[in-house]
């Protein structure tokens, strides 16, 4: 069913020529998945190890040249196959290429599927700072297939998991009362249904506001804390997830939504109390806590050395506030 | 007046700091020109060789790491400060980092005065082929300051002055009939109403069309043949301005609208008299005219091995035509 919506879009559309930016390791699960296309276009794969350290220019450089080299015109299409790292590298691609070619997502991992594949935001990082370099270029379509789930490590399930806490917690009180029932988390335990709520809010929300000027601020929750934690982490040559370290970023932020602002204590500790029982806690020392407050004043967010962050008023309601540097 | 028009921008919109990314002989003409800025923001400025070896993604990183080192955020400013090849760099620049900042160009030379300064695209070159990389992106605003054209050297005159002929071909019969009776091309004979004319049709045409699908293709008028002439020659490591190739082209794809069109042969003469008095022509051997052949078939306007021309059907008015690639 989703691969003839993508069919039809490749006939309808008359496209000649595909390139399918992938995860190595998921074109080694699912060899055969694109056989459908090669029919009616000529279709190359470029495989990449889909690691934070290989989105950088490098890598985009490296899809221009073949581009480039395989002749692919304006009506030629650009396809991610994998998580939010193959998104953000195929959607930084396609945006700059000609100034613009087809594209397409298909997201394979529950992150992906409920946010990176979605809302036009693509990003590579420079340095030590993530995603500081992108642009806003919508897909033409995103097909998500929750088959890939069932091959997915539930590492991934987790990472991704917390953005559906954030999604709950942001917009949607339903589904937090939904998902504060769950007592594991795995491919079996994630309904459907909270995918597709998920992606509706969103999808809303990038209506309102695709340059993320103000409303679509709020999809940030979590993230400027947990963008920070990544950074740390980064510096220090240690990993940590992307969903990991914005579910600590969620934790930290529900602090800041109960101390400065208005969210009720009961709130901040059920909060914590759901998401501890699946992250474990980390440990900060003193200079750390002090990088990571340094780190949230360069978030994309802030303007003129003013820090923005995103507070709960509620479960299901979120604001931006801005604080001076000094608060 | 220039100037306070870019003030007020800067006051009202609370911009903190600015980066002013220029051609470096432009800044050595007039080191004082930014002055009035300096007593309301933070103004650096990034000096470039603007050559057409520079328009490359080098450049474009090398501005990225400058704005992040001194923590530019969403709410800086880049301006852009020279000729086509400095508007170009800095939009790409402008229009990546952090997914946008503020732009504004400030064109010096006739041809970014009425070309490259609007209508929001920038590009840079990939290996053989100009402006393959880019986006579209819209500068906040456009100053036009003609004092920049009393130093400008002659030829710089002469390559602007190629695409004000292209504007009168495709849009405006009036201004070519004006244009027909100048006896030298220097900056005393441009009046600066054809400048305003030039920019007025161009963002009329802009305004339907941002994305180039369709309309915005006309401004291509001359630039199919021109882009592979620019090409033939740098492969021969040879200088062409891009103006020169422009005029040669704009005889090349007059012809091909008398010869495959409408257009009258007494036009088709008219033109390529006036351009010849002051474009000397090219001498081009058989495997010359086979490579442009072979080079205007990689024009992004095409689309699946179509080529696509600009013709004139009379003076003022041009159309899209389509050719396979035998014809």
């Amino acid at each position: 069913m989703k691969k003839i919506q993508l069919l039809d879009f490749v006939v309808s559309h008359q496209i000649n020529k595909i390139a399918i930016l992938c995860d190595e390791k998921v074109w080694k699960l699912y060899p055969d998945y694109f056989n459908f296309l090669q029919e009616v276009a000529t279709v190359h794969f470029i495989s990449i190890d889909a690691k934070e350290k290989n989105k950088d220019i490098e890598s985009v450089v490296f899809g221009w040249n073949f581009l480039l080299e395989q002749k692919f015109d304006r009506n030629s299409l650009m396809i991610s196959w994998g998580g939010g790292t193959i998104c953000d590298i195929a959607g930084m691609i396609a945006a700059t290429f000609m100034r613009g070619i087809w594209l397409v997502n298909v997201p394979t991992t529950l992150l992906s599927m409920i946010d990176a594949a979605h809302g036009g935001k693509n990003g590579i990082n420079l340095k030590y700072q993530k995603n500081v370099i992108g642009t806003f270029y919508l897909p033409e379509k995103v097909i998500v297939d929750t088959e890939f789930l069932k091959k997915l490590p539930n590492k991934e399930i987790l990472n991704g998991f917390a953005e559906m806490i954030k999604y709950a917690l942001i917009g949607n009180k339903t589904l937090w009362n939904e998902l504060k029932n769950i007592t594991e988390i795995n491919y079996k335990t994630i309904n459907p249904n909270w995918i597709d709520d998920a992606i509706e809010f969103k999808m809303k929300i990038v209506e309102k506001d695709l340059h993320d000027n103000e409303i679509r601020q709020i999809l940030n929750f979590g993230h400027t804390v947990g963008h920070a934690i990544e950074r740390l982490f980064a510096e220090k040559k240690r990993n940590i997830s992307h969903g990991y370290a914005v579910a600590m970023g969620i934790c930290y932020e529900s602090y800041i939504s109960w101390k400065k602002g208005n969210l009720p204590m009961k709130c901040y500790k059920d909060i914590l109390h759901f998401i501890l029982r699946f992250y474990k806690p980390l440990n900060f020392t003193k200079s750390d806590i002090s990088a990571l407050a340094n780190y949230c004043c360069d978030d994309k967010k802030n303007k003129n050395e003013i820090v923005r962050f995103i507070i709960l008023e509620e479960i299901g309601k979120a604001t931006i506030t801005e604080y001076t540097q000094n608060s």
